[in-house]
């Protein structure tokens, strides 16, 4: 195949549901000669993130959706292979919104913040730097550190084995929970919690005494939960919350696969009441938002990986952009441990 | 009838639904001889609040349910007509925690807190001093100063005619939001919040397309939403919030009558994701948290009544205690025009 041949997936119909085939097309298109200030991107690896199915519906998201025929937007690591601009060298890799593609025509409006060159040698892993040490990394560190986690307080984390959740526990576990509380599918994940990332203990949520276990990890009730999922679990914790506890609204993965056309989705909060009587708080936030934190964030935990203190999991997807779309379900069904990535190329 | 006879509600079950004939009983009681520290307060006026739901059920409340058999708990104003304690002498005028019965045993448990005696002579109509003056007038202060209503902004108050909302839409007004929208029941309180309170616009909830009318009155969307009621009016809120919005969580009235035996109740609130989206928060707060701010509070409100600036609404119900469970009704139907209260003698 040329070199100059580019396979992506365009955006042709918007899921309804769970990503079905139909929704995404993979096409092949030659790459035009670079103009003026582009530069051409190798994807090596793409970060699947359940951002990626908000992205792909046309809810009231944070960002507009992706257009339909556009490619799907991802956020990845790639190499210049071609370059018409000084600030991204031939051979350099880089960071940011490089699309679920194999090239990506790199330009000014897609430097637009977070499409970073990164220092060579890189401190670590390359993948690290879509995980650990990257966006994902960087959101359970914002996420701790709005609930202003007191010494003492007990914890819970949703998606607790997650590329964010298994983050965001072990920053808890630093910074002096009394009690870090996880929640995750499978006995096989929860064993990994407590094992591996530190957890105090970590319910089931496949289990049918979930609720039960949930009530009996957390005695003393919940003074922070790190939501990450949404629907019964997030309601159930809603229910348990200690006077002036602090929601730090991450994400709902529960409900996205309802982000359907027209906007509609199921599901539903019963426990909101509960803000009221224990004077507590959700605060939803963004990474996005924090980019001039990115930095302490990234020292902060890199520190914390080099002291061996912080234990790092990622399954990384091979065979090619084409493992894109299945990588995503995966995602959903909670079928990955740690930061979900795709081998673009080598 | 004797003077020492007392005729008080009892809680014999909790309602299932909307209160119901069996729930309360009234019973007639003598009173004892009083002891030291005790003083017997003859009840004038009766507030009626949502909160009385809440206190009739056993869900997680932010105060013990009233047991079942107790007097049903409620906030007063009356008269002392004996005494054997020196702060509260015979013929002064108290405020606090009289619960639904005429003949109020006063004593140091039930002085914890917000039995008050009142400055003598009043610095306005007694029956303020539960509503524009008193408790609800506060917690419609605290609750626009908590979201920190910015000059410019939108803000939504639902339940606008409401005790709490009729005061908490004028103080908005007053510190500089830009557009103040309330959301009521008919179209005689949503002219009524336009006419008299200075709403820029009312959405009548009852209307078919109330969603509609909500869109067209925002059309620059939502900073702040002053929430008194939840269930799908604030969804239809949460959906329409401005990046940084904050939700000053006051009150569900939508979903008290729901609060049944064991807890469980209908309803949910779909739009939380928006939290996210917008990097929003919700808090919930109480008025009983900010005792020390209810001198500035009711400095503030009455200076705005002395100059002619707060628009005071109220509805006294006659017809003695007896009266008192269908004011509840009244006040859950939204019957009533701002401050609902019960005149349980003169």
């Amino acid at each position: 195949m040329s070199e100059r041949v580019n396979r992506a997936y365009r955006l042709r119909r918007r899921p309804t549901g769970e990503l079905a085939d139909g929704d995404l097309e993979l096409v092949e298109e030659e790459v035009p000669e670079l103009g003026d200030g582009q530069a051409l991107v190798r994807t090596r690896l793409l970060s699947l993130d359940p951002t990626n199915r908000i992205w792909m519906s046309d809810i009231r998201g944070y960002m507009p959706p992706v257009p339909l025929g556009a490619v799907m937007r991802g956020i990845g690591i790639g190499e210049v292979v071609e370059s018409r601009r000084e600030d991204m060298p031939v051979g350099a890799t880089v960071s940011g919104f490089l699309d679920w593609q194999e090239l990506c025509l790199a330009d000014d409006s897609r430097l637009l913040a977070p499409l970073t060159v990164l220092p060579d040698p890189l401190p670590g892993p390359e993948s690290a730097f879509l995980g650990a040490l990257g966006h994902t990394g960087v959101t359970a560190y914002i996420g701790i550190d709005l609930a202003e986690l007191g010494e003492g307080e007990t914890i819970v984390v949703s998606a607790a084995c997650g590329a964010v959740g298994s983050i965001a526990g072990q920053i808890a576990r630093q910074r002096g929970a009394g009690r870090v509380v996880g929640v995750a599918g499978g006995p096989e994940k929860c064993r990994h919690a407590v094992e591996a990332l530190g957890y105090d203990a970590c319910v089931d949520h496949r289990a049918d005494d979930w609720r039960e276990q949930l009530d009996a990890a957390t005695p003393d009730g919940i003074d922070v939960d790190f939501e990450n999922v949404g629907g019964p679990i997030m309601d159930h914790v809603l229910g348990r919350l200690n006077i002036g506890a602090r929601v730090s609204l991450c994400g709902m993965i529960a409900e996205y696969n309802s982000y359907n056309e027209g906007g509609e989705h199921a599901g539903g909060l019963t426990n909101v009441g509960q803000l009221i009587m224990q004077r507590s708080t959700i605060r939803g936030f963004l990474v996005l938002d924090f980019g001039d934190r990115f930095e302490e964030a990234i020292g902060y935990l890199g520190g914390l990986l080099g002291e061996g203190k912080l234990h790092y999991d990622e399954t990384i997807v091979d065979g090619g952009i084409e493992a894109a779309p299945g990588a995503l379900a995966e995602l959903f069904d909670g079928g990955n441990l740690g930061k979900l990535l795709v081998r673009v190329a080598d």
